[in-house]
């Protein structure tokens, strides 16, 4: 396998770090590269992330029998649009967004009679840092990739995107956009909201640049995901917010469960609510594959 | 400074770090320890934390001119009844408790006329796994101690705490129980709580052990404190509960901001939201001295 040009609309950190994966592996010639703004696209050919900068979408798809969509998930159904004309059935489309169900959508609105050629992508990996700068060739190595095909994909992208994953050296799970998106709500659109949610409670008290002088390394990690990008996660929230807010219902009930105990000064809640949690997170391994 | 014996009460992951590290800094000539579990104590020996094992809190600081209670912070006041027939006004007592009011009012009542020779301490470091096994004489090292003495606490065993965590390479900050508590319950109770409660949000579903499987590096992050002792958790909780409640309210209120504007599908407000803790999160470093 081995792809001639791959289109990339998006050379932020999860499409720069695609390209550089491919071209790392030798698995394809050319990188063509479109990015919304400019000084993103010139950047990503400086770095040498892309061989070629596009002026438009359009063109970063002209010439690629691989694309790769790596946009905020709210603006796929214009990028989609936007290149209808030019891709052809044995365009194989791909993206990396974290929801599923609205993306697929996007593509049956924007691909029209060619979404059988998009295979829904979302690759389990990420850093907090956004940008082709912190893009790397590794990100993507021993994470998972979920693919969600639905009943109108060609199998026949659906293998060539596994392939494509798995020589880049993720594993590749298979599921429904409706069961990825209840998934993720729950293991990483929850936490994420959680840790906005908690950097802002902090920094939004008046002593709150004080306390976040003496944090440790509990809050370094607890936060973290805060700092991943803006537009990026409105558009998380708001394509998948059924479910994340169905999410954020749970977790606010099981906060109560706490607040309650504290309130009573029940010990023996306290302590059984917490060791239901302690145990269950020692007993947790990430899945990775080396 | 060095001291002849260390009286460790309390073998768990704290007091042993503690020990491993005086040894290591040659700042010790033995250790006496002791813990609530006899095989938690001979494990200790047989682990080189301590060097002989006491069959009692008391005949640990029996001969100690330096004593570490590191037991959750619940028991402090009984330990320092344990202790105080056999300490003088020369032995430097310390803590390791996440909590400072409540352990400042047990050594109060504990030790009583010696209540001046305890030190009150909170090591800004940890481990998600606790216990002796993950004892570490590096664990402190360029992290930061949080030393909280009263009106009573003795000046000159004020500045030998400090020479001590100091020279195990820490970095020592002075400030008042009530500061304390205020700031760690903002940035380090609260994400515990936040952590147990997501885990048992997630685990409490019905495809829990599902949605387990597939979590990334994001997950991992903000669930890794979950991982804390029930005990010594139960306890902070409850030993700051007033200040653990009123930061848990304002996170809360800081959520229902982000679930409002997925309601309303307000882009504008959350992006601003998200913008906001995104930016303040990528400023923020810990404090680290090297």
């Amino acid at each position: 396998m081995m792809f001639e040009q791959l289109g990339l609309i998006g050379c932020g950190l999860m499409g720069g770090s695609f390209a550089l994966a491919l071209k790392k592996a030798g698995l394809v010639q050319r990188v063509v590269g479109y990015s919304k703004s400019p000084s993103t696209t010139e950047r990503a050919r400086q770095l040498g992330v892309i061989d070629v900068e596009a002026p438009s979408a359009l063109l970063a798809v002209s010439g690629a029998d691989i694309v790769l969509v790596a946009v905020p998930v709210a603006s796929s159904e214009a990028t989609f649009k936007a290149i209808r004309h030019i891709v052809t059935p044995q365009t194989l489309i791909m993206d990396v967004g974290s929801t599923k169900n609205d993306v697929v959508l996007a593509a049956r609105r924007g691909l029209q009679e060619l979404a059988g050629s998009f295979v829904p992508a979302h690759p389990i990996a990420g850093k907090e840092l956004a940008g082709v700068e912190n893009a790397d060739a590794g990100l993507y190595r021993g994470h998972q990739i979920i693919l969600t095909p639905t009943g109108i994909t060609h199998a026949d992208h659906v293998r060539r995107a596994t392939d494509v994953w798995q020589a880049l050296g993720s594993r590749v799970v298979h599921m429904t956009p409706e069961a990825h998106d209840t998934t993720f709500a729950a293991v990483s659109h929850l936490p994420h909201l959680l840790s906005f949610a908690l950097m802002n409670a902090v920094c939004g008290q008046s002593c709150g640049q004080n306390f976040l002088a003496l944090a440790g390394p509990g809050f370094r990690d607890a936060s973290r995901i805060a700092a991943s990008d803006p537009v990026v996660w409105r558009d998380i929230f708001l394509g998948n917010r059924a479910e994340v807010l169905a999410q954020c219902q749970l977790f606010r009930d099981q906060l109560q469960l706490f607040e309650a105990a504290m309130r009573n000064a029940d010990q023996s809640v306290l302590e059984a609510l917490i060791t239901q949690a302690s145990s269950a997170r020692a007993h947790w391994r990430m899945s990775e594959i080396s």
